[in-house]
């Protein structure tokens, strides 16, 4: 019977819910024949018991005990043993990858007595305390909180003794003393001796990694990436496998394609007489993979056929560990491998070619955020120097500009710059937003800076540690090279990669061919996209639409294939030139003044419509209504303010602005985001919906006259009540009949404000269609403007957990979903039939998309840029059904 | 088997739904023996299959007819005839009152051959013709939409030739001629000769009494009034009774007790030789109902015999009108009276002693509404002299001031003051905010003066039409008088009177017993409300806390019998002198700054919960942590942007206001309501909450040392995500836990964010009790901020009928209210046992509280005053179930 407590031949990957996705993997390649080092694994339900009761379940003990007998037997050797001991590694491994948020502890089993028979049993003295020195600082620090710096500080005292900088320049003798040093440490910091019994080390490290579930930096990580925080991990206890028992020992990792342009072959490192951790801390230079054909041709003939067994198996690029000790190939790790963007898409359609998968399965293993990776343009290879600095790539994008170093001035300055910060704070928005790029030395994702970035569509790099950025110099050192305020200096937002100069930026490829669909290419990334794009519009139930308020937008989502227009905003209509006309229509002290403005904007906005109706002919386009409150269309209340007291200050007549200042103060509103917009808008100033949809009619009509096709549509913005609608309704109806030649224009609605989604229902009954306002309906439903908290107070959400992303970029599927889901289902229950779409930002939006889907709406609208990530991701959520 | 049609003894007053109130209280009381015109009703269910389907039922004349040939034969006239023709009313009735909003046409049944025959039978030539003229007037004008002004024209042109003013005068030639130029207007106007056919009259009249159902005041009232729009109304179809065929006929209404005062005995008007009409039209002056008694004393004793039974039978005060035709009595309706606030709780105890209602029932028969109006001080009737005016009373209250003409001037103005104006606008809030009252000539219930002064709680009367109000010359005369700018008048917003001068203001007894309960009292209307105060106590299972932020608030919500504190706020706290604390805070460089200013702010807050705990000693205070943004404790950006720019102007150095502008524009928020405050404010300045946990864990302590009994508890504001309220409660957990002496602090949320209702099930999992905020509630629900729309477009909004009511008066059940009962339930499923109360302005609205009761709430806290107010309802709510 199963217990807690699994080996390696009871699991399969399918497991990964209870082994964890590493074990489960280990598990899959037992099960395949492949040489893994034998082990077991306690499950994620032991580790919820223990976190549950705080104790360790009855009977894992002995389960735990009986695993290890089996191991000793399988391997012939006794952990603890004095002449050839036993070493396992105990590492943590849950459902979700957490990387490096949990712990492990390798060469358990190590004591004063084993440490002799690892010397004598491998010949190497070295390598045997090198072992046991390493065990009592990882054990110290994991299982007892025993400060990393006092081993460390240790270490380097000996160092220095020896006069090196290079661990490998101790002498046995040197590491002897050390474990000494080591254990006095320990016994000084936890009031005991490192416990010398191997089974004691074994259970206290299996309970720390348990405890490592909880720690700090794991919760806020399950906080910030929304995995449940009662999961639990499981331990995976192995065998220890040494790379690093001299030179015909070794370890690697290895793609079994390249991860990074998706080519067929084999792709990866190796070193010789070395462990794991020695190759990530690039202490020494690791050769091609190759080479490892004639390092150990038989090593390498083995490692390639297990290669291509893992990737029939697995359907997909593998990537793996492995360890040779004493030319004995041993595998550590597999796991589907990550890979670039233009990788996904190559590899997918590879699969396709080689009847691996189908078109359906090659979809699912893209993404569209993979998709828009693609799109942005990139630094020219060719022409790319060696980065100075790689960060944390937070916001995509390839920038040039001036290194600034105050907001202000980056804000000021002429030509693009790249705002470059230890990190950001909200003062600095004014430079963020003029900059075409930010760099900081500080930081995460989840920091100021990353977040601003994103929000605005700004590459940005973040956490660029090898930069000393001096803000009151102006200047920035890395490597001995000093960057001064006006250098040019180039960041890569997809790579995190800081670039010395101007680096060439070289257009998207895919992104010239999604414009211009009819061009030739032979560019494998390009294909690929191409073809699982068509996939994913064969397969998607959601329609695309874009939002776009000009005729050159409009024609620029019809080649990006968008299906029509789904937002029309009206109020970018009455900038410019014609500002002038609503200054009117505010200022206007009778029916007549005000009726004269509407007049003179009516041939305005009917040519507006006409274009846009024109450029979109045969296709609907939805018009909104005017939506935000009139004062935006006069100067700031601030800055007339300034104006008209300076005026009065010099003995002078403030003339129109004062006037304008009266105004202004007059309609000023304490929260416009709250105020007298939308549908209230039109329902207080008379004749302005009107004016707006007798053009709509009027524009139709005269393009039918033309022989178009015009489909407008008619949408009133911000409603939260049927009666609003219904007023509005009677209003536009009575107004459209009244132009000959109208065709029939739908009348619709915006759901935005939480009462809509709630009355959903009621308002369906006067309504041709909903278009979801997810923007006002996350600020109202969270109760925050975008404008003053994104970059007030975001950052410190992210960094605390609050939020797993910016539901200003994806749905909050718990709160606003909720919201989206009455409303569908109360609208349609309703009004069977009912059109329902979503036209705020998140139409674009990768997960949103899914949640659309599954929410059943009949299409999304996002700009058009966004278009084909949106028709990608539809596609996605038909296939996945999720 | 009945159909569309019910005789008068077929109903009962139980039948509202189908026969409407008015037919349905006529049937009664011809099944209680009274004498009551025969006739009959028309279902509302015809209506509604009239109004569906656009033609009446099948049928339905027939029935008509079977009940017509009924009545001729009870009445042994015809329709018609040429000798003594029937002629009867045709009356509109809905199932709730709309008073004028429908169709009434009388005289029906007269045509040029039946006139004669009235003439001749009636012996009243006169009367006969001016039937006629009237039932052609009523006739073309509701059922053919003839202009009214037509037939009023040609009225006066005959009474000019006839060189007179009064109808009176005019003679049986003049009266006929009249009806001949009625005649030729109706053929004119409708292209028809009058009909001439009664049963045709009949089948017409009531078509547009169903018709009137849908007249666009009925269906801008039934908005207003939240009345469903397809109940229909019912077409009460009566025989004429006629009170003006001489000094042996007359006509009157009468109560069955005083509606004014509530005391015993009956009490009415009569006029002889008139009918209803004239009594309303008020041309000659009524004598007391006891008159009746010498004039007619068999018509009066069988009158309080009638009134005797009605009221025994109602069980509450009826009023009634009735008709005396040649000395015989006529009952036309009955309906439970109407009366003041004072008369509905003397009565409602009156009826207890009598013991013909219980004391639930009388619990039932008054209101909060009508309690609070008696807890307003009131103008001292003995000295009140003649009013000059009688508008509409929008908002209660006795209001004296100097009258001026122009809200900025009452803005400056010294004094308590009156605006006086034909209309408000939102330009004129600053007037409205500073005066004492507001005094309109135009515009209604739901005008921009009546909705500003009901949400600020300001004394209104508009609509006060006899006012000729000239605002440039700061001037209005009334009959003659004029009254100019800064002369004193005086307004009642209960009654709508206006008073020239000042007069002398009464306290409320009520209020001033309810103050000091243990005062002796012997006003019969305090002992009502004392009485039914008590058992409402006994009934309601709500408690009623109070809102108070100082001692002395708390002192008086004690005194009204509040069992505690839901809500301290603490923002408050932060004024005055303080807030020089709270810029220092603000200005801080450091973090050693923030914390100095931080411990500077924490022994003055200890301070205040110290006293606010003793005051409520043994009492929860429920104490919220700072809620407002911190930049609402500077100076105003505009105010400093002003100053400064003046100062630069002249070359002067703007020193510290320079800094603060800085730190103001640093700060600034797009929309302060929606960005960081709240939680967010706790989450981002470091050491801020845990300074007021501190304080109040503090304060506690030292309470407890002193012997009292603190029960302080910890509301965290504005929170929308579970992962805000978690990350909080750690902290202050921590904080109390390090204070020695603490009693144990709940700490609870409030639910004021769509979100945080929308995912309550997570919220309540880490929260001792939940509060709702149900102004936020609104205004994020809804998508508007009270301050910036009440003003701007609640008026326009309660005039389309979009609100029956403003929803920051009373909770919006349908779309907020929905909020409330998911949080409800799925807080308490998820938390059982978990407090809930509401903390907003709602939880002492009298509907609002039915509300609450309803969806499950433990209690609602409200403003000391209205304390009483929800005792009462919420005991009404138990009672009621509804």
């Amino acid at each position: 019977m199963l217990g807690y407590v699994y080996d390696f031949a009871d699991g399969n990957k399918d497991m990964r819910d209870l082994l964890g996705g590493k074990g489960a993997n280990l598990c899959e390649m037992v099960r395949l024949g492949l040489p893994v080092p034998p082990g077991f694994i306690v499950s994620t339900e032991a580790c919820r018991v223990y976190l549950g009761t705080g104790r360790e379940p009855a009977g894992l003990a002995d389960e735990i005990g009986l695993h290890l007998r089996a191991l000793e037997t399988r391997t012939g050797r006794r952990l603890g043993d004095r002449d050839d001991p036993l070493l396992v590694s105990v590492r943590s491994g849950a459902r979700f990858s957490m990387p490096g948020m949990m712990e492990t502890i390798l060469n358990v089993g190590l004591g004063d007595a084993s440490v002799l028979g690892l010397a004598k049993h491998s010949g190497d003295e070295r390598f045997a305390y090198d072992a046991y020195r390493r065990l009592i600082h990882m054990f110290g620090k994991t299982v007892y909180g025993v400060d990393d710096e006092l081993f460390s500080d240790a270490l380097d005292e000996a160092k220095r003794a020896r006069g090196t900088t290079e661990d490998l320049d101790l002498t046995v003798e040197d590491l002897r003393q050390l474990v000494e040093r080591y254990k006095r440490i320990f016994a000084d910091r936890t009031g005991r001796d490192f416990p010398q019994a191997p089974h004691e080390q074994l259970q206290l490290a299996v309970r720390s990694v348990f405890d490592s579930w909880n720690s700090e930096r794991a919760v806020v990580y399950r906080r910030q990436e929304r995995i449940p925080a009662d999961l639990g991990t499981a331990v995976t206890v192995m065998a220890m496998a040494f790379g690093n028992l001299g030179l015909d020992s070794g370890t690697g990792v290895a793609f079994t394609r390249d991860p990074a342009t998706g080519e067929r072959g084999v792709y990866g490192d190796y070193l010789a007489d070395a462990q794991g951790e020695d190759v990530v801390a690039g202490i020494r230079n690791t050769v091609p993979l190759q080479e490892l054909a004639h390092l150990h041709p038989g090593c390498f003939a083995q490692l390639m056929s297990i290669m291509d067994k893992l990737e029939h198996h697995y359907r997909d690029l593998c990537d793996i560990e492995f360890t040779i000790e004493h030319g004995k190939l041993w595998m550590l790790q597999t796991r589907v491998g990550k890979r670039t963007a233009a990788a996904a898409f190559t590899i997918a359609s590879q699969l396709v070619d080689e009847g691996v998968i189908d078109l359906d399965e090659a979809l699912r293993r893209v993404t569209g955020t993979q998709l828009m990776q693609l799109m942005f343009p990139t630094f020219d290879p060719a022409l790319t120097p060696a980065p100075v600095a790689v960060g944390i790539p937070a916001s995509p994008g390839a920038a040039v500009g001036r290194a600034i170093f105050e907001a202000h001035r980056a804000a000021a300055a002429e030509g693009p710059t790249i705002l470059v910060r230890r990190e950001t704070n909200p003062d600095d928005l004014p430079g963020i937003v003029a900059a075409q790029g930010i760099l900081t030395s500080r930081g995460g994702k989840t920091s100021h800076a990353a977040v601003v970035a994103r929000g605005l569509g700004k590459t940005c790099v973040c956490g660029a540690e090898a930069l000393d950025v001096d803000v009151h110099t102006g200047q920035f050192t890395v490597d001995g090279v000093t960057v001064r305020e006006g250098d040019l200096i180039s960041i890569d937002g997809s790579t995190g990669r800081v670039y010395l100069g101007e680096v060439p930026v070289r257009p998207s490829r895919v992104a010239r061919h999604l414009a211009d669909p009819s061009s030739t290419v032979d560019d494998p990334v390009v294909l690929a996209v191409d073809r699982l794009l068509a996939h994913a519009d064969n397969r998607r139930r959601l329609g695309v639409l874009a939002n776009a308020d000009l005729p050159a937008d409009a024609q620029r989502a019809r080649r990006y294939a968008a299906a029509g227009i789904g937002l029309c905003r009206t109020e970018h209509m009455f900038l410019g030139d014609r500002r002038i006309l609503v200054e009117r229509l505010i200022l206007a002290d009778t029916d007549a003044q005000r009726q004269a403005a509407l007049d003179a904007l009516l041939p305005l906005q009917r040519e507006d419509f006409t274009a846009i109706l024109a450029a979109m002919d045969g296709l609907p386009v939805v018009i909104r209504l005017i939506d935000p409150p009139l004062h935006e269309f006069l100067p700031s209340l601030v800055e007339l303010t300034a104006t008209v007291a300076t005026a009065k200050a010099l003995g002078r007549d403030p003339g129109h602005d004062g006037i304008l200042l009266n105004a202004v103060t007059r309609i000023h509103e304490q929260n416009p985001m709250l105020g007298l917009r939308g549908v209230r808008l039109g329902l207080v100033v008379p004749g302005l919906f009107a004016m707006q949809v007798r053009a709509v009619a009027q524009a139709a009509a005269a393009r039918v006259a033309a022989g178009g096709h015009p489909r407008p549509e008619i949408m009133v913005p911000l409603v939260g009540a049927v009666q609003e609608l219904d007023v509005v309704r009677a209003e536009a109806e009575a107004v459209i009949a009244g132009v000959d030649g109208a065709p029939h224009i739908p009348i619709g609605t915006m759901i935005e404000v939480p009462r809509a989604a709630l009355t959903a229902g009621q308002i369906a009954e006067h309504a041709d269609f909903f278009s979801f306002g997810t923007n006002d309906l996350t600020q109202m439903g969270w109760g925050f403007s975008r404008d003053d908290v994104e970059a007030a107070f975001f950052h410190r959400y992210l960094e605390l957990g609050i939020f797993g992303e910016s539901p200003f970029e994806t749905i909050d599927r718990t709160g606003i979903g909720r919201l989206i889901r009455i409303a569908v289902t109360e609208g349609r229950a309703a009004h069977p039939g009912l059109t329902i779409g979503v036209c705020g930002e998140h139409g674009g939006d990768p997960d949103s998309v899914h949640f659309f889907h599954q929410a059943g709406l009949d299409y999304v609208s996002c700009s058009p840029f966004r278009v084909p990530v949106a028709r990608l991701e539809a596609g996605r959520a038909a296939v996945t059904g999720q």
